[in-house]
């Protein structure tokens, strides 16, 4: 394993629902904090990633904005977007950036307020990261072509609604012990069935809430890791696909393949094999998705990832440790802000400061960010700064 | 110089109302000139442009639409975004992605279509560009704010208006040679002088219209560009700065610090001095910010850039010939298309394809595209690929 990027600081804010503050605000706290921990050292550019901001919040142009309010004058500074996958796309940008070997440290960001309109506006924007031609018009949402891949998955695989939540109570145990969670609290089967029903079958309580909320990165050169901080955390891998926007048109509805193509790509690039990786943090939108990401990152065959829940694999000190500090259900998913989130965990995880939730040994993690139903993923992989050579 | 990427292809549409295609439409066609041009390669990786599909066209995740669209089925996609300097923003990016030296060409594409909502929503989401908490909400458009700085031109300098536009004149000269020009004819200051009142002292011939467009360019590694064409172009430097986003808390509200910075970046990267580049391309919503951009760059001392279109140095044959295929004002400014627009247009010249617009020895352009009034601005250089070591 080889670093391409060193993480010496890292910061968020608390996910939720910040009435009284700005968009600007929420980063710019969360870029304080990262950059406190990494010692404040020069910055040279600012990678941001958003989902919405112009039709939520009324602003664009946020690199500038932030640059602004930062006070670093002059710096580069980029925008990028691919609707909830916002943040691990400014993640890998900003990894190339920092690849060309220039002195400095390149802060990342990814921020996201939510509650400045109503839910039914949220859904509408939601929907047109997918193909306006087709699925956005139809009127259906998110959480609706969640219920169909749900559907399809029970019928096919003779799974239970019961078991498919099961992915969304260990997000709810993990966020229990994360200070920065939307949802910091457990649930069970019964309170998720308990909960309105979204979109038949998917439940309230199966859909990742409207919430605020920033979180950020410092990442410097590998060489100029040990300098900067005591416990840097290594990226080792960067790789982003694509998939067909409309899932209908995709040959097999089940299959998350640009998951697939980036995880065979991030792993091949970091020399790892999958049962290296310590722990995973993947796109729960609802349930289903999380469940389709650990069959197609390979950790279950098809069909089976049901029993990986219902067999305590996904939780701390299972085979395969999933969304330790609470997921998209539980800590919250701030659209473009979660990738950033997924990161922040993972050093935590890998500096050994994950508390309650500390995963025992945890050399290695992967995070999974992606748009909508996948029509964009990006996949990260990380490692404890001894295990890079 | 040292290329940093190599341009294999290049392609757009023509600039205008294209009221009967889509925003992806016009991206593909653009997308497979550019690719017909440099042979049709495999691409591994795309970036898009683009300002403002979300709010205008009721669409966003682009890169993966156009992924999909061009059948590119896998590969990497992403949006990159800063308002009118997408489209050189999405370059920069895409030029570093080319640095990291995988094999395989990564295709670029800018996209705008302002034609689906009315006049007076361009102006509004144009104004999302700027700062929401300060200018967007007094209820000032682009075109005002330029008025401002037009006035204090005036005033400081002791120019007159209809010396100003001589900038306009320029660019729809240039323009009626370019067959993708939307404004594709020449005009007079007599022209812009009884043109509508836009903003006192800023008049509708004055400003960029309003208009739909797509440019694309392909990439390689300098090292595979000769296997892909006879007649690469080099990049030979790419550099992003920022400024105050509030053009009234800038020290000087008459310099465009962003491009003075990207430059200057931009200069020492490629080991040129200013009077080593054969020809300009520079953003002008309005002829005050090409004059402010001709000062910036060196050209002229501050409020001596007039004196340049006076004595017809940014004319074709000229000392410092700008806009040499229309500029914003006369090709058109379709803003997230823009920057590659000058892209293309630039390959045009060192190819010696710019027909009766040819810059004689044309071998260095320097191509400036910002946000705004300048809360960030690209500068890119591009280079004949003889002269490039």
């Amino acid at each position: 394993m080889k670093a391409l990027a060193a993480i010496t600081g890292a910061g968020c804010t608390k996910v939720g629902e910040h009435w009284e503050r700005s968009l600007l605000d929420l980063a710019v706290e969360a870029c304080l904090r990262a950059l406190e921990e990494a010692g404040n050292p020069p910055v040279r550019a600012l990678y941001v990633g958003n989902a919405a901001s112009e039709l939520v919040n009324e602003q664009g142009n946020l690199a500038a904005l932030l640059a602004d309010a930062l006070a670093l004058e002059g710096i580069k500074a980029a925008e990028v977007r691919a609707g909830d996958a916002s943040g691990a796309l400014a993640l890998h940008q900003a990894c190339l950036d920092v690849s060309l070997g220039q002195e400095g440290a390149v802060l990342v960001c990814g921020v996201e307020k939510m509650t400045d309109v109503m839910a039914p506006e949220v859904e509408r924007v939601q929907m047109l990261f997918e193909d306006s031609r087709s699925t956005f018009h139809s009127g259906v949402t998110v959480p609706g072509l969640c219920a169909l891949l749900t559907a399809l998955y029970m019928e096919r695989y003779k799974a239970s609604y019961e078991d498919i939540v099961l992915f969304a109570v260990n997000d709810h145990r993990n966020a229990a012990n994360n200070p920065c969670a939307q949802y910091p609290f457990p649930i069970t089967v019964e309170t998720v069935m308990g909960s309105p029903l979204v979109a038949d079958p998917i439940r309230l309580f199966d859909t990742a809430g409207i919430g605020d909320g920033a979180a950020a990165l410092v990442l410097t050169r590998p060489e100029e890791a040990r300098k900067a901080c005591d416990a840097p955390v290594a990226v080792v891998a960067s790789e982003v696909a694509t998939d067909r926007v409309n899932v209908c048109e995709r040959e097999d509805l089940l299959c998350l393949r640009s998951l697939r193509l980036a995880a065979k790509r991030a792993l091949k690039r970091a020399g790892l094999e999958i049962n290296r990786v310590s722990f995973f943090e993947v796109h729960n939108t609802t349930s289903i998705l999380g469940i389709l990401a650990l069959e197609a990152l390979g950790l279950a065959e098809p069909g089976r990832g049901v029993e990986l829940l219902r067999e305590g694999e996904i939780a701390i000190g299972g085979r395969c440790p999933t969304n330790t500090m609470g997921g998209l259900k539980g800590r919250g998913h701030p659209w473009g802000a979660t990738g950033i989130y997924q990161a922040v965990e993972t050093v935590w995880q890998l500096r050994g400061e994950a508390g309650k939730n500390q995963v025992e040994g945890a050399e290695v993690g992967l995070a999974h960010n992606m748009c909508g139903l996948g029509s964009i993923s990006c996949v990260h992989v990380f490692a404890r700064w001894e295990v890079v050579s």
